[in-house]
């Protein structure tokens, strides 16, 4: 018999229809488990805004029922809105060694490290929360210690499977755990979450090994400095770089702030092995000749603060790329950063550089953390779920996963494409979505919060054709006219402005003079007509449509 | 004996490091003859402009020198400023029947085709210009009717290669004229100008005919409505689309204002050939079922308020995408556009729609029309130039065209990677690169036409965290303050800025009191101590800083 403890809802506040800013939600009866809490970067629309996280209404409303924040891995798009969430809705946070040691660094710069509960788990922990017994499972992806989850709950098994790759070869030796996987699909699956960043991508996601080799071959044939950039995070990757360092004897220079940051985390929690003598200081690197000398560094998404930046146009301090050095950009630029990057090879190329780039793993100097096609056959292959809603990507990706399942046999009515805040309800192991929950975007905009949408329509029209500001004097005791009108612009006209100021005066006294003999002298209808009689105006003279901010100032 | 009617001067003033706004200019003695005026699109940092076009402020003073302006070919990039270059410098316009179209249009629209010289040209055409004879070349691209030039000078011959490709097997049956080049290449050619956009991409071009025979296996197939988007000006592909409409007896309705023109000019120019019965228009499609009708439309770069963008939110009058429809974006998305492109994919796909799309040639459903590395080493080969110059194209790409020629024996010092404006000089035969000419960027801005500089970056500033004015009314004859100064925001704070108001208030009017007593009361003093306080303020409560516009009203 179903009881209100065996309720399941399983949803989405962010993840679905979007690649960034994930976060799921499974409740269990009274209980509520947080999955990932990540934030997107802002497209260039969004005129000065920070980061974008989820819209957590529902979970503030609800907090008295949420017990636990579960983190997959480290990733910004996991665990960047985690300082937002639990200044609202404080709950512990469990996640393993290496990612609580990048949450740590983030509570620590929102100043909340105190007060947060940080519980460290591993693969073979397990949570008891109300009905549901947690428990997890290894995956490989872009960076060290990433977690799958089984929630164990009275009407079946769910699955999340964080972000993941089939890596049988990992450069960390740390394999995907299989066996469990198999051991977990036997046993039955409810339902499965799976990512779907790579669901276009035929075949399989080629091993991180890969990279290696490449790297390999390039350290032997260099004659001068050889620079890596990658992400800090990827610490398999930086291990290569250390491999091949240590095999060629070359130190080791790390430059930027995140890459010494993770790379002091990666040691420290033990993901990271790095000779002693290797590392040295930047300012060290002319006692060594240029072919004993690596350098890895940020930026490789062409971010133009960060490190290979300032390196490609000669503005680095102690660090300068010459003719026949070596920069090797060992990671794909996202979608919507081509253009920063090539910008950078060019820089490169035109110190006299080799450069390797590449998009996606072209160069052999990048593979994917996320898997292709055939790697996420083989994870709905080992759960066999009954229900499955893929995550973790745009519409057609996940249109393409769901494509994936049906070809192995999950049953298409079984598959709910959701948006963020639809819910799936189980009752009696039967799983139906007819409800939605608030959701959306939430802005970071520097101390600002929230949804800003006047902000932002302000930012975006003054963005195309700038502003111009009329302000009309007036005594309020007489209500009449003090002086002229005075015009003052911004990012509207270059030149002539002089002379447009001359027949807008015109036109604003004209207007008030008609608005005066019509009696018609309130302060909304004299902004209103004089804001449209000087559109029309500027539009016809100079083909644009500045915002025009009528001011009445009453003295 | 080397003398002033010699002298060859050969530079760019736009197409060197960027992809856009080609513009080569060469000069034989007194004369000088322009090669292409095209235009380039802001990227997302230049906010609210609207094109760019080449600097030409050299060809404006030396305008009484200027004897021609010969067109390559049609596109955008080629033919995007002539109007305000004709404006400054109105001299006959050189162009094969296709490009002379398409320029017209462009003339028609800024209303100065009447006072325009066009002169029509083809392949075998020779023009006589002071010491220059100038031919002609047939080369393949992504248009029709392209041309490569042939200038014949008393110190020797320059070629200019256009936009070209080789295709063998070309749609349109206009092949290459490969013998006439390499009859040119026997003769001597003292300096090449080769375009160098695919000088990255290993191998040759695919022919534009698997794009016809991937388009003919999915009209084959499909039992729907078949959409297919493409750039107007790709005739050839259009052709392939009209042959697939003729075999599989399809209906042909065309959306977008710039497909129905370039069709029309295409087909009276002769250029593409549509059966009469073909075409219908959009209001009679329900008069045929949906395996019966095909629809070519614009919009494949995800323009926001092209056809294809419209249709993937249904909101194109008459036409709709229904599930099971076919769409077909038959063109790679530009570098920049691919975030609009994926999300009209999404879109499709959430009709129920096929999509048919991705980078570059991995549909199947496009191929580029500028030559990879086997194409330009061919044309290289083929034309054996003393001197070279890779053209059109960012940096990396004319580096790269650099190894190429290096490959097939151009001598490195004989190579010259240029800027915009740079001059390589030739006497007695003998090129130096010693001297700049002004170049740049020239601003198109609604009716505004010029640098920008100051506009523009207020544009971003106040596009980072808006704007915050502050007005202090101010008694001109007694020299003292009437009434409290007046805050007035736009694209600033979402909320609590009534409080902030507040604050700011007291802090201005304490600004101005310490000033008074100091005796440091002038107009640009307080001003300047004022926006410091405030935006010192502002930045410390709210971590933003808005751009701060202190308006001292004199009454």
């Amino acid at each position: 018999m179903q009881t209100r403890e065996d309720a399941l809802s399983i949803f989405a506040l962010g993840g679905l229809h979007e690649v960034g800013k994930n976060m799921y939600v499974i409740e269990c009866g009274e209980d509520i488990v947080v999955i990932d809490c990540g934030n997107k970067f802002p497209d260039e629309s969004l005129l000065g805004i920070d980061l974008i996280i989820p819209d957590i209404t529902y979970l503030v409303e609800n907090k008295h029922r949420v017990r636990a924040l579960i983190v997959t891995h480290g990733h910004e798009d996991h665990i960047g809105g985690i300082p937002y969430f639990l200044k609202n809705v404080n709950v512990p946070v469990y996640a393993t060694r290496f990612t609580l040691g990048l949450i740590e660094l983030k509570l620590k710069e929102h100043r909340i490290l105190r007060e947060s509960d940080l519980i460290e788990i591993h693969s073979e922990s397990v949570i008891q929360i109300g009905n549901m017994q947690i428990g997890f499972f290894k995956v490989n992806h872009s960076i060290p210690d990433c977690l799958g989850i089984v929630f164990n709950t009275p009407q079946g098994t769910i699955v999340h499977t964080g972000d993941f790759k089939f890596d049988l070869t990992p450069a960390n030796n740390e394999r995907p755990d299989i066996h469990k996987m198999a051991e977990i699909g036997n046993k039955g699956v409810l339902l499965l979450l799976s990512e779907s960043t790579n669901a276009e991508r035929p075949g399989y996601t080629p091993s991180e090994k890969m990279v290696g080799e490449n790297l390999d071959a390039v350290f032997q044939k260099s004659k001068r400095k050889i620079f890596v950039s990658t992400f800090a995070s990827n610490v398999s990757r930086i291990q290569q770089v250390v491999a091949a360092c240590e095999k060629y004897q070359r130190k080791l220079v790390l430059l930027g702030r995140s890459m010494v940051n993770v790379v002091k985390i990666a040691m420290n929690k033990g993901h990271l092995i790095v000779p002693k003598s290797m590392l040295i200081d930047a300012r060290d690197m002319d006692e060594f000749p240029p072919e004993k000398v690596a350098i890895l560094c940020t930026g490789s998404q062409g971010e133009p603060m960060a490190a290979l930046s300032r390196l490609s146009t000669g503005n680095f301090r102690d660090v300068e790329v010459l003719p026949e050095d070596t920069i090797i950009l060992a990671a794909g630029p996202i979608p919507g950063n081509e253009r920063n990057v090539t910008r950078i090879v060019d820089n490169l190329y035109q110190l006299g550089a080799h450069v390797i780039y590449g998009s996606g793993s072209s160069s052999g100097m990048h593979v994917s953390g996320h898997g292709y096609q055939e790697d996420l056959r083989l994870m709905l292959t080992l759960m066999k779920p009954k229900y499955f809603i893929p995550i973790h990507g745009e519409y057609r990706m996940l249109h393409h996963h769901q494509l994936l399942a049906e070809s192995v046999d999950v049953e298409r009515e079984n598959i709910f494409i959701l948006k963020n805040g639809d819910v799936v309800d189980i009752e009696q192991t039967i799983a139906r979505s007819t409800r939605t929950l608030p959701s959306g975007n939430t802005y970071v905009d520097g101390g600002d919060v929230g949804e800003m949408e006047f902000v932002l329509r302000d930012r975006r029209k003054i963005s195309e054709d700038g502003l111009l500001m009329i302000i009309i004097p007036i005594n309020i005791q007489e209500e009449k006219i003090l002086g002229e009108p005075e015009f003052i612009s911004r990012g509207f006209l270059d030149q002539n402005f002089a002379e447009l100021r001359k027949s807008m005066k015109q036109i604003a006294l004209q207007t008030i003079h008609e608005l005066q003999q019509a009696n018609r002298n309130s302060r909304n209808a004299m902004k209103k007509q004089i804001k449209r009689s000087i559109a029309k105006y500027v539009k016809e003279r100079t083909k644009k449509e500045p915002m025009i901010v009528p001011i009445i100032l009453e003295i």
